[in-house]
C-alpha cells in the first residue's frame, strides 16, 4: 500500500473532530487527502447550510451521511408532530448537502415510561410519515441501532436483526440500516445480520469498544485499534454483503476532543489504515 | 392481599444486603418473613461453609441459588485449569449449601484480545467439562447472560436466545439458563425467549434499569420500580413459561449499600409486593 493510499474509502464524521468548525474540518481533510466526511445538522447550522453545502462542494469531498434525525417515541402529540417537522427539515437539509442518507437515532423511553414495545411501534410510525418525504428529496433513510445500554434514554431500537425487520417493511431506497461497529460488535448474530441486510446498508461507521466504560458512555467511544472491536472483520461482512460505501469513522472521544484537529486526523488516518484499509 | 402474603416467591440475593453478614442475613429474612435466599461464594466462606449451611438450614430457609461460577474465558491453559478447578468446587459448596443450581458468568475477553468468536466456543467447552460434574452433585448449572455493555470484561454470553442455545446442547437437568431482568430487558427477543425457554429456566433475578448509567456500570442497578423494567410482566412471562421457583432480588448498588440491612430489606418486600407480587 502506497503512503498515500488506502484511504480511498475513509469518511471523517465530523463529530470526530468536533473542534472543528465546517470550514476547518473541510480544509483539514483536503489537505490530508480524505476524501469525504459525515456531517452534523448543529455545526452545518452554524456554518450555515447553503455555505457548509457549497464548501464540501467546492473542495470536492464527497458527503456520506448526515446526522441525525429521529427521536420519535414522544407519547405527547405536540411533540412527536415536531419531532416529525424536524426530521423532515433533516431530509431537506441531507438534500442540500448531497448527503445520501439521514441517519436516525430512534429515540428512548418516553419520560419516567417503561412501554418499550409501544415506543418501537412509534418508531415504525413514523418512518412510514417520513420516508415518501425522503424519497421525494433522494434522501435515504438509515435507521441506527444503538447499543443496548442506551435503550432506555435514547434508542429503543438496538440490534440489528430488529432495525432490519422494520426496514424491510419500507422499499430498499427508502429505508436502509446503519452498520457502527461500536454499537453492534457484541451480537452474537450480528454477522448473520450483515449478510441478511445486503443492499440495506445504508452506511457503515467505526470505532472502538474500550474498557471499562467512561460514566454514561456517551463521550468514550475508542480510537480505531484501542479496543477489542475487530474491526477489519465487520468491513470485510459489510463489503461481502455488497456495501460499496464510504467507511466513516465517527468516535465521539472527550479527550481527543482535546487534541488539535489535525493531530487527531493523522491519528485516524494512521490507525484506519492499520485497522481498516484494503491491503 | 394480606399484610404478611404476597412474599411467598421471595428470595433475597445476598449480594443486596452486601452490608450483612451470613448471621444477619439469616436473622434478617426470618425476622422479616422472608423464605429463600441466594447465597454468594465469599460471604459464605467467611462465615464458614458448613456453618453457614448450617444457618440457613436451621433457620428453615430455602437457598435459591450460588453465585457464581464462570470467567472460562482464558486461553492460557494454566488459568484454565484453575477456573475449572474452581467452578468444581462451587458446584461442590452448592450441593453443601443445598443450592439448587449454580449461577454462572461466563467471562470476558482474554487480556487484550478481540476473538469473541473464540471466547464464547471456551464456553462451551467449560460447559461441557463441568455439566457432569454438576449433575453428578445434583447441582444445575444456570447460564446467565450479561448485559452487552459487559461483552468485552465480564461476560460473552449477552442475550437469552444466545444462552439458550448453549444450554440446549445439554440434558435440560443440566444447564439452564438465569433470567435477570436488569440483563435482558432491552431485548426486543426477550419475550420469545422466554418462551422458548421453557424447563430452561433455572432462575429469574429482578433488578431495574435506571437512567443515566452510573460509572462501570456494575453498581448502579436500581430498586425495583426505580427505573424503567416492565418487572410484572418479565414475571408474568417467566411463569407463562413454566417457571416456579423463586423470585430473587439482586441489585448491586453502593448507595443501597450504605442503609442499614434492615432498612433496605423492607423496602425490598415493600417494592417487591408493588412491582412483582402476585395479585
Amino acid at each position: 500500500m502506497s503512503r498515500g493510499g488506502g484511504i480511498e474509502r475513509l469518511s471523517l464524521n465530523q463529530a470526530t473532530v468536533r473542534q472543528w468548525t465546517v470550514e476547518e474540518l473541510v480544509a483539514g481533510c483536503v489537505d490530508a487527502g480524505v476524501p469525504a466526511v459525515g456531517l452534523w445538522r448543529e455545526p452545518v447550522a452554524q456554518c450555515g447550510l447553503d455555505r457548509a453545502s457549497k464548501l464540501v462542494r467546492d473542495a470536492g469531498l464527497i458527503v456520506t451521511s448526515l446526522c441525525r434525525g429521529g427521536f420519535f417515541t414522544a407519547s405527547d402529540s405536540a411533540e412527536r408532530r415536531r419531532a416529525l417537522d424536524d426530521n423532515r427539515r433533516a431530509i431537506e437539509e441531507a438534500a442540500v448537502l448531497g448527503a445520501p442518507v439521514l441517519v436516525l437515532v430512534s429515540g428512548g423511553l418516553p419520560d419516567g415510561g417503561r412501554d418499550v414495545d409501544g415506543a418501537r411501534e412509534r418508531v415504525v410510525e413514523a418512518l412510514a410519515e417520513l420516508a415518501p418525504h425522503a424519497a421525494e428529496h433522494g434522501i435515504g433513510l438509515a435507521l441506527e441501532p444503538l447499543h443496548p445500554m442506551f435503550c432506555s434514554d435514547r434508542c429503543v431500537i438496538v440490534t440489528l436483526g430488529q432495525a432490519l425487520e422494520i426496514a424491510e417493511r419500507f422499499p430498499a431506497g427508502q429505508v436502509g440500516v446503519m452498520v457502527d461497529t461500536y454499537q453492534v460488535w457484541w451480537d452474537p448474530e450480528v454477522y448473520a445480520h450483515i449478510a441478511r441486510a445486503g443492499e440495506r446498508i445504508a452506511g457503515f461507521q467505526v470505532a472502538d469498544w474500550v474498557t471499562p466504560l467512561p460514566r454514561g458512555a456517551l463521550v468514550g467511544r475508542g480510537m480505531l485499534g484501542a479496543g477489542c472491536i475487530e474491526l477489519r472483520r465487520l468491513r470485510d461482512a459489510v463489503d461481502a454483503a455488497g456495501f460499496r460505501g464510504m467507511v466513516e469513522v465517527e468516535i465521539f472521544n472527550d479527550r481527543l476532543w482535546t487534541m488539535p484537529g489535525r493531530a487527531l486526523l493523522d491519528l485516524v488516518v494512521a490507525r484506519y489504515r492499520e485497522h481498516l484499509a484494503e491491503g
